[in-house]
């Protein structure tokens, strides 16, 4: 089965907040693959990754990495593929560090960076990209949007519960 | 009963920062409701409380939420009451995705924003309001100021009690 | 004719900033008044301000002021009266500290915060508290915010007249 | 012609950093179109763009946005198509607002953020999108990367122009 | 016994810090005093403090406060004598909005600002001024000086004790 | 003639900051000298000055310096003499570099920091220093602080002479 | 055996973070001494360490500091040795004091500058340093740095024993 | 002549920081080279520069960078010699970004960073660490630190003829 999302992080260390990822996307029955590459420690890997991903049916990538996060930026550099880059907040600078090392690309090479530690709208992004093209996974897509508004919904119930004196609803 | 004071939470994981709200307009004898609606997940009956809210009687509205901040300005964007802005810390960035996606919001459509995770202050500044037109409430409050002070009071006759050579008073 | 919005400036080089302030109140045909009074500089009179404005019909306060904002919270602790908190950027520092200094007041005594030189939120927002109670102020604030909206639609008609070979609207 | 990108600004000030954007997006030959809508100004008309844009045909949406910048997220909220979000640079905050409150989305609606100001690496983010099931996009895009580099290649020429007397290239 | 410091707190839980102060006065055996009052919550008896403390024979105000701290800036606009103002860390945003609002003040009223949460820097502070004129406490502070290096030296003895092959100290 | 003061800066370039200091020492007519001197450059000159200025009769150090401002603290570990630091806007970073770097001293060492470029507030500190114990700099200091509120009071004036149909003062 | 690296801490409590400075330099087998000595307790010392440490052999410098972290800068300010500066956290502000206080040197006076609290990587690139002219450090540092990339390959493997039902690696 | 300073700069819009370097490396007689390498636009030749530049007899490497600033640490993770980066202000975020991008590196991969924009100070490094194995450069440097202080003393010689009545050195 050739994966159509390819899960990359800079450390295993990551590994937490990409479960909900990877969860997200099997959960979508999405073929996905997960590995551990490091710009700085592994840069060859990371080249042959980027340059061959595309041809073996990739279609969308999720990279993480906290502190100087230089893995999205590196990837995008090297296929055309669109990445979604998402910061790791590992250090002492409360993953700001990350943020800005994936965000503040140069003209050229986007990179479409999701929040600090945001694994599940990082797979999210990347079901909406292939959603496009996919009658299935877009059927999917919308059903699980309204179930993200029925959450509220029951919300609210456990809210009516809670009384004071002078709350009226 | 009519609530004067309508608290919308992003999420019901806000609730613990909102309960100070609650039992404040609670020992004011303030009619209010307490609700979660999201900007972003429930769109459509965000509109539709904002856009009924006055006519169903509501004075002021506080609005919480963290990360990326949206609920109390959107709220704002589509009534004329008075919003007041809670921003939640909740996020690696400490509150401060919150605090600036609530208070800084364009020309014509105003937050009136309170401290990050403040919501007893957001709700002494719904009950300010108020006060304005109803002078029970207003009593009520010019004595709550007073015993603020009287707090204050106290603290020092226990800080009379901590002992050092050369501490004089 | 007794001010029902007092406008309060730290600095008469704020001025600037609240002239929109007070063009709008004046547009919206509501009394006030505009004075310059520091809590460094005058903190006698500022006690006597913020003591007294109840009692000679303010309704409410806007706030505005530099760097180590002070006055907005010095004058919240000496009224009742709801304060809208203007941070002004008059330093090095982009006016972050003036929005700190003016948003993250103590439990006990809000200010209403609004942006960074916001002064036409802080008049916008003085309007929604009036309009509580004042049918006619009500009216012209919702046509007010119908007219917000006109001004984009007359800003698309400008767009459709860009032209590239590929738009299609 | 079916506009295949949809590009929305919250303010037409935002246009300086959208014209490159509009111009990648025209030298691709990709339909395209450019609006204004206000999260703030024109709720309403924000909400039937987003529910009807994939109806229409959209693809991608580009949305831009500066201080409080909820336009993206608000769209983000009510449409299954990928959102790219733009943070503008519009304040004293050198467009940090904007940022924090385009990217630090909650779980379940991403936005697929870029840098700030970075009008043309939304609009390839975009193109890369399209290029997925565009073979012809998709040989454009390869040839658009190609040139970046030979830049770089005439860049180093003009420096091996420079004259130092220990400079040996 | 005249107090010739005077340490005011704006919050009773901000002891823990200024324990180090007064213990540190103490073992100076320089009389002083202790007490809670809020800028905002009893600003009379600030005023009342402020602009009496001199002729109390107070020579130095050690004024701590958090959040939005206007305590030293308050009291250092109605006393002439020096305020050294120390920031408490005490909210989500690690003690910089106490920074910010005590050490940004308007040009002709400074305070004497020292670290966040610099409880024994701020009684230093006061000692070194009160040295000025009191040989006694000049004495005392320069052996206080020298006593600081000898800890250092004593730390050097334990590094010596740390034991690695190639280490050579 | 022994100067009272003595500033010092880390650059020349810092001039300009410190010319409002020299004036203002200059108008309560206190004996000062002004030198550059730098932590990074002339470290042994900086020992020099700051282990000797106490028995030349100096009193207070004012030391600016800008980006990792270092002088400040380097003279303050030298010499028992109160050290005012004054944090320089002079590198990409607004001054926040300097602030910090002045700022957040070690425990035992303080310096007595005053705003981002506030020269005139690091001379009024040391004056407000020097008045303790010399009653003709007191007389001075409290003339000042009335004048600063005149300033207000005039400011004042002028406001009443801006015209609005319903501005009320 | 003369060291080739100096270590020098600010303070004691920064031990924990150089001891893995301390082992990497052992398992590479390159003599060094590792001491506390602060710019601001110990001036002197600091001096005389930093006039003399080049005739004693030491090749490079790694300075450690906290907060307003001036040791790095004042060694590098009186020797010509290369000093290598490590920011360390150990303040409220998350070690950003102690990085700009270290980073943000004045012209002619560097310091290089490594990540907050990374003691390894001072280590490794004083090895890096060592190795320009020490064939024998040159090789075990390749090694090193090809070990690096075995860990990664190591985790690869770990990680491909996760199992998800659409997981394809 | 074999460059023993490389300096590569992602953009050659970088030149006007990198000419201090370049000047102070010619002044220096160092033979140098200097060029333009995308991190992002070029991954093929960082890589081939980087694998190669040891053997071709480069010692140290300087990189500059803006934004999300890549390039030294990629040039880092594929060569053994020490790399100097040197984050330059090119955005928004006034450097802040490609400072934290450069700086904090992830374990193992150390980039010897310099202050934003201080291309003077990365040259300055580069020589350090050039002179520890050659006498001339260590002469030429140790010159260099001499003349520094020499400027401060001339600039002292300056201040003396600003004339103020109090003034009195």
């Amino acid at each position: 089965m050739t994966p159509l999302v390819s899960i990359i992080m800079g450390s295993t260390s990551d590994m937490p907040v990409l479960e909900k990822a990877a969860k997200f996307l099997d959960d979508f029955q999405i073929p996905f693959e997960i590995n551990a590459l490091s710009a700085h420690r592994t840069p060859e890997e990371v080249t042959d990754f980027a340059t061959h991903a595309k041809e073996r049916g990739v279609k969308v990538v999720i990279a993480a990495a906290g502190m100087a996060a230089h893995l999205p930026g590196v990837i995008a550099a090297q296929t055309t593929l669109p990445v979604i880059g998402l910061p790791i907040k590992s250090s002492a600078l409360e993953g700001v560090d990350a943020l800005l090392a994936i965000v503040q690309m140069p003209p050229g090479i986007p990179v479409a960076t999701v929040g600090i530690n945001a694994g599940l709208n990082a797979a999210i992004m990347a079901v909406q990209i292939l959603a496009l093209t996919d009658e299935d996974i877009a059927a999917r897509f919308s059903q699980y949007k309204h179930d993200l508004a029925q959450k509220i919904v029951k919300a609210n119930e456990e809210l009516s519960r809670i009384s004071y004196k002078y709350k009226t609803n």
